[in-house]
């Protein structure tokens, strides 16, 4: 049983204060994955206030690359300090993390897609560690390096290890519908319209439709919580969101 | 023309001196790159004053590994610190390099042999990157993780990569004889024993018996010289001695 665990970088970080750790959240997450046990667990944490800052300095995103080694290094070392923080967090609640750089697993490809080496997480989780991913920057073909996502590592990571079960904490309880309530399950990109409006407000939902189509299409169940739900993810319930495709039936 | 160049623990750390930079002997190197061009150039370091007691103190070699993930941290973030301060010297001349953290791009087999992803070193050297990787801890089958060494990584990455040259530069002016005189060629497993005694005196001469026989299974023309050799072999000489199989003659 495989799990990949998105902890968001509202989550890890404090948004509003450059390169500031959220030790409470954080502990807060490190001590449910210490009591759910983690087996089979992959962990990716978003960049938060020490990724999108050194990203935007730079003019650096997920579209628009740098050629200059410098900013290349400037943002792999502030995620390297934010992956330090996570990995020790985890570390205090005794659950065995060890950190695993985007930067030197991957690159993304011309047309966008992302491609990155598994076999090691794979050897990592064979010998029970819990291997810790994140957004970085990345090498990219004809752009120098980009952005990845840790939206789009979990993606990949989902499809690459063929896990069971994606989990996608934040600090919203799930996708929310026009009167702010949880939507419970999402099964079709029909519904993921209807309730967001599709591609066309992606920015107003913060990438939330762009997400979910990606979810459905790495066809892996996949739940949208928060800090509250974290718990009952591990134990194996299905807390806020439930993106799961709907079977066809024969 | 892909080239692999090793810059010795001994060149880039003072290894009688715990965690420390040879900052003198590392800024040589960086400005003997700099003045030859870094053009699909690959560097590895060995891990000096930073990795070897880092890896002693928690009882982890190539053969003895650890599950304690607090050990895999410790000794992975020690690297960190030196390859930070490899990127920065380089980067002082000019050269765009970037760090490669081999934990997070292999690990090694239950049979001991080295898997690492180098599709991502590929598309680095493609953007004009120089990819750093060095010595470091590695996720082992069965053993939790052991030490890679930067001279088996050299050897991984001049077969996958399929170099045209290989360099190691360390503190020694090439393989030397009984009378202590470089070897200017040598070119098969025979001549490695006449000059240096086979597999039983491996540890009196620090493993340059082992290292010489699989830069001749890799069979790719290797040379190991000094800091004083690397310019001429940047620029295509071969200084100290040269590694290199005798063709067969159809």
């Amino acid at each position: 049983m495989t799990t990949v665990l998105k902890l968001g970088g509202s989550v890890v970080t404090d948004k509003d204060s450059r390169e500031t750790v959220d030790q409470d959240s954080l502990a807060r997450a490190a001590a449910a994955i210490a009591d759910a046990g983690w087996e089979d667990l992959v962990v990716v944490h978003g960049g938060g206030s020490f990724g999108h800052p050194n990203a935007a300095d730079r003019g650096v995103s997920r579209t628009t690359g740098t050629a200059d080694a410098a900013a290349v290094r400037a943002i792999h070392r502030a995620m390297g300090r934010l992956v330090d923080a996570v990995t020790d967090a985890l570390s205090e609640t005794g659950v065995p993390a060890v950190p695993v750089r985007p930067f030197s697993a991957g690159y993304r490809n011309a047309d966008g897609s992302v491609t990155l080496a598994t076999d090691q997480i794979r050897a990592m989780l064979a010998e029970n560690f819990v291997p810790v991913l994140h957004g970085d920057v990345f090498t990219t073909v004809g752009e120098g390096a980009t952005i990845v996502s840790g939206d789009e590592l979990v993606v990949t990571l989902a499809t690459a290890l063929d896990a069971d079960r994606v989990g996608l904490c934040s600090t919203v309880p799930g996708v929310l519908d026009d009167e702010e309530a949880v939507v419970p399950t999402i099964s079709d990109y029909d519904a993921v319209e209807a309730i967001l409006g599709g591609s066309e407000s992606t920015d107003v939902t913060g990438g939330m439709a762009a997400k979910v189509q990606a979810l459905l299409d790495a066809d892996v169940p996949a739940s949208i919580f928060d800090l509250e739900g974290l718990e009952d993810f591990l134990d194996g319930g299905s807390p806020g969101t439930l993106v799961e495709r709907r079977r066809t039936r024969g």
